[in-house]
């Protein structure tokens, strides 16, 4: 017997994540392929980090609750310590999900309802922890029919519901009435998946479910700093009603989120109108980035309140980005069948990438 | 309905770790209950971290599999690359092999054997990743006995063999031949949790079973730098034939080591010597931690191959556990009826550590 036969038969068909692979040796791409931030750390937030580390006691583990952090973030995002769950990024906090609302029920496993298109890393998750994906068709535009989700449910009965808003790789963002409205007519655990909220909003107060999630048990909320420049550090949040997150930190795994992220976090939330800037800062490259694509000929750019910005190409995707990687820019290829045919998503990047990027893609299609 | 009915039944009758609270004033405690290092991180490994952190591109996802450092890592350990997975902590691999080779076979949920008393946390995680956990209780003197093994093994069939040596919290190690054998009999995938094998073998070449696990496909080790002096950065490494490794790696989470921990590694594997250094301190320190209580009237002390002791006292653990911290020494008390009854689970300390630990045991025990 080999350790194959012991292997989980729906996980030997699965394929590993490969990232796009551009080479070592490519050091020079514009990588506009990760939706991450394009600038680094601020020199000072990094010295006053430099300055913490003799005080991290690196020996000893990490606070297991991580509550310094929690507290800091509970007073950004305006609810209870006790209302929030971190997580090793939120894709950690996802899988988390899984596994607690996951399982067997009179010998049917349990299904997780998601927009198609969104993240494709949702069915993935779902699929690693025995739940049965159950993808809802987005309208042509991408927006969700509150309908279409509603009949949706009734038929199958799910045990979690999972909507990024804004959504990836499509850009826009749904409804919070409507989301709120679905959350409370649905018997299933309503998660959104905040990690492009940052950017939405158009640059006042950023649209948060967050307030609604504080006052509806059955309503949870994902937060990322992956996106708005600190993806490197893997950080991401939980927030709900107490009693849902008591229940979700039994299955944490202990210390998920070592020292040095909740040290460097701490820092980061001393200066939280840094954070903002950085989100204004994106929402003017955006649509600096908007504007650009929209002058190359054939391109139709949707609107985006994420930082990337999706666009379908008159020409097969693969070629085009072949032919862009080739002259040193790097886009994601999100085309296939359906909504996304020939499109690419391309992560805001600084003006010059934009500018690089745009130009590019002109040459690329020509 | 609330989300108490969607969440797994098995869950809601967990409790959430928790860490013994010994408030958050008292920053005078000896802390000898967690098996950390004693000492800190070298001031000038700090400083080549320190320097390191404007490399980081912190605004970048870590590297997904963390490749420079597991190639740092092989040529330590003298294997392959690709025969070995990163994780966050080695508490992460262990969750990410019951997922992978748990799961419901002919309408069974597979089952995980560990040896009884062992790392409390098996028992955790396989009832999270829903399956059977299987306690094989060890000898009076610790053993392992490879007869009961097998007849178990052969009554459970387990999908999953899960044996740390050193063991936590008896000390002992067990016989590498032994547990090669069983490996090659057994039809389960076979991991040897080697958290602790740094301080075995007496200061020579340590006892691993990592050169084994490379020629024999359903063998596995794992190993943590949690031990060693960095619990605090979080880093597991899953060591064993490349064919099982590309498959656990399509359950890993991507990013889950982040770009804190990938630096800070590779940092510390430039200087492998100090690794070795702090073990031989830390055996040596174990040798002056046993004689200190050793010397205490009526305490029993066992033999340990890993940074702690058990010993066995005289009067009921509670009280003298709890006299113990008022005097400002914290240890485990692992006391339960059976093998473990009235012992208590001490770190190796500092040399001033260990006197003062070994005179407030004898306090609380008068």
């Amino acid at each position: 017997m080999s350790f194959r036969d012991r292997l989980r038969p729906d996980i030997a068909e699965l394929s590993a994540l490969r990232l796009f692979d551009y080479g070592s040796t490519r050091t020079d791409l514009v990588r506009l392929d990760c939706n991450e931030a394009p600038f680094g750390v601020d020199a000072d937030v990094m010295d006053e980090f430099r300055a913490e580390l003799d005080r991290l006691s690196l020996n000893r583990y990490p606070d297991v609750s991580g509550e310094p952090l929690r507290r800091a973030l509970a007073a950004r995002w305006g609810v209870e310590t006790e209302e929030i769950l971190l997580g090793n990024g939120s894709i950690e906090l996802l899988a988390l999900l899984m596994t607690a609302f996951g399982g067997v029920r009179t010998g049917r496993p349990a299904k997780v309802l998601y927009p198609d298109p969104s993240f494709p890393h949702y069915e993935v998750i779902a699929r690693t922890s025995g739940l049965v994906p159950i993808p809802v068709p987005l309208e042509a535009d991408f927006r969700l029919d509150e309908g279409k989700v509603t009949a949706a449910i009734a038929e199958h009965d799910p045990a979690l519901i999972l909507i990024a808003s804004p959504n990836n790789p499509t850009g826009n963002a749904f409804d919070p009435d409507a989301l709120e409205r679905l959350a409370r007519r649905s018997d299933a655990v309503f998660v959104v998946d905040e990690a492009y909220a940052d950017f939405a909003g158009g640059g006042g107060a950023p649209a948060t479910l967050i307030p609604r999630a504080r006052r509806t048990p059955g309503l949870l909320v994902t937060r990322t700093f992956s996106k708005i420049g600190y993806a490197g550090m893997r950080l991401g949040a939980l927030l709900g009603a107490r009693e849902v997150v008591s229940e979700l930190d039994k299955v944490r795994l202990p210390w998920n989120v070592n020292a040095f992220t909740l040290a460097f976090a701490q820092v980061l939330l001393r200066h939280p109108e840094r954070m903002e800037a950085r989100a204004r800062h994106v929402i003017e490259l955006r649509a600096d980035l908007r504007a650009r694509l929209q002058a190359v000929p054939g391109v139709v750019v949707f609107p985006s309140e994420a930082n990337f910005v999706l666009v379908r190409i008159p020409l097969p995707t693969a070629a085009v980005f072949a032919r862009m990687c080739a002259l040193g820019v790097l886009v994601k290829n999100v085309s296939r069948p359906g909504l996304l045919e020939r499109c690419l998503r391309i992560t805001v990047g600084t003006a010059v990438e934009n500018a690089r990027c745009a130009s590019v893609l002109a040459t690329a299609l020509r």
